[in-house]
């Protein structure tokens, strides 16, 4: 909420663009699309501004453009026609909810030089891949954005969330600034102990312990590959950095469309994370999993053996 | 943001109502007019929504429907014309950017009564007030809302907020119901540490604590009082439970537009402020202060002291 209503206050202009299905969070407008189903999704040339909440304001909708994951023409085609009024667009490198792959280089660059050129902003949602270089996500990629957004792990396990970017864009929040474009403080700003923990917890989290995380979800991507190939289960296995999914699907999915699971894949999904429960395994509903620095390689090849047994047992 | 959200998935309406002048945190809707100055508020029989955040959408500022405080005729003709579409009203019943007073009972009565007829709910807003009495400062009146909205002190000190509500209004947030109209979950959901700070602090925040904070409340006022009699300035006190603000006016406002402070109001609260700094004590910039369970008299009486001596200096 605070990234984008900084980049309304830098450009003036009320619309913002985001990639059809990922989670930002649930202020109205960054949660357009997030559960949009076959049913609601509309054309792919122009997805619809699928709700998430009920009674949201019907002009709220008309304010967010929806565009396509690794789909180059068809986001042009619609950040073109919303060109005079989007503020940015927001994007997660690699968002968990359109499949958990990295966006494409050329996807990524082309949403750069299109903000570029149209005088909306980049801001990235690395509220979840932060975690995943020692620069984030954007490590995986040759831009910088205007604004990032982050979270989670920079608290050190306390509530926390953060913007930073660009000074130009950033002076709109300046408190000292003759005029404020966007007064932005609160009960929640610069908690001491969240400030501390969080401290110490990006000190401690140095290149060494990342090169850690994601040798774990290496070695986990590595083993469920080979379970996959060893049950001969349709399924497959996306992720990057520390990060990874399970799919019961034959192929990684490019998108949101491709990555949505149908009621039938959904019932398989449900046998799978029972399974894996039983097992000592509680996961998200989307079989997604994020490495911790206290795990170890005993854990990841539980993990994989617990899955081999899930796949085995629905195949 | 939350409990405006409820209030819409349950309603299945678009608009809010609020206090002209309130504050109610950063939401786009929520933060409408509360920076409203004479060239920009309109006509009392209609306030405008005026922006706080530079660039929102105008389609936002549009579902805010704004009311003067302790003004029920204009309020309900506002209220009226705007029926069939308001979620909610959303209520601080002793806001303390337009002026730190409690609402007249009536107001709050009639905005009760309103909101039951024409089918919109009453959201309270306790995140200051909640510690006014044992109840919050609901206590004070004789009504039921039917959302709350709380935050600061019942964290224990660490970043918090909660709703709370009606049983069948807290359903659309149900996580086990077959269609959850507002699904709302996150990374601040049920911080452990939170959660257990904010049980002991509202263990310890008993009655026994609540009326010592008050009495230290009063203490103040009745010394500000008299400080302001003594020096002949022109001031004033407004407060209820364990807040209370100082107004360099002549009398307690009664509205927003009443509590404005003017250039030159500002310019005698500037030296009011500094005077304070000098002398130890750090004032928020309305020069309003809210009692903890740490301070005794001493501290009350220096403080009373302090704002005598910058009357006189003004005066």
């Amino acid at each position: 909420m605070g990234a984008i209503k900084a980049a309304r206050a830098f450009t003036g202009r009320p619309k913002i663009a985001k990639v059809e299905g990922a989670y930002h969070g649930l202020y109205d407008y960054a949660e357009v699309s997030q559960t949009a189903k076959p049913e609601s999704w509309g054309k792919k040339d122009k997805p619809t501004s699928v709700p998430v909440a009920h009674g949201i304001p019907a002009k709220a909708l008309s304010d967010v453009v929806v565009i396509p994951f690794n789909d180059i023409e068809r986001a042009r085609a619609i950040l073109d026609a919303n060109k005079d009024e989007i503020a940015c667009v927001l994007l997660d490198l690699m968002p968990h909810r359109v499949g958990l792959r990295p966006a494409e280089a050329d996807f990524v660059e082309f949403l750069r030089e299109w903000t570029t050129k149209d005088d909306a902003l980049l801001v990235l949602d690395k509220v979840i891949t932060f975690r995943s270089t020692y620069g984030g996500a954007q490590g995986w990629y040759n831009i910088a954005p205007d604004l990032t957004a982050m979270g989670k792990m920079i608290g050190g396990g306390f509530p926390v969330g953060a913007i930073a970017g660009r000074k130009e864009v950033m002076e709109v929040m300046n408190p000292l600034a003759d005029k404020v474009l966007f007064p932005h403080s609160g009960t929640f700003s610069a908690n001491p102990v969240t400030m501390t923990a969080g401290l110490v917890s990006m000190i401690d989290f140095d290149e060494e312990a990342i090169d850690q995380v994601n040798a774990l979800a290496t070695r986990a991507i590595d083993g469920i590959n080979e379970a996959i190939a060893e049950t001969g289960i349709k399924a497959c296995v996306t992720g990057g950095g520390s990060v990874f999914r399970v799919h019961l699907k034959e192929h990684p999915p490019h998108n949101y469309r491709e990555a949505y699971t149908t009621p039938e894949e959904n019932a398989r999904l449900v046998v799978l994370l029972d399974h894996l429960f039983d097992e000592g395994f509680l996961m998200i509903n989307t079989c997604a999993a994020v490495m911790a620095t206290s795990l170890r390689n005993t854990e990841i090849d539980a993990l994989v053996a617990a899955l081999k047994g899930g796949f085995a047992k629905i195949k």
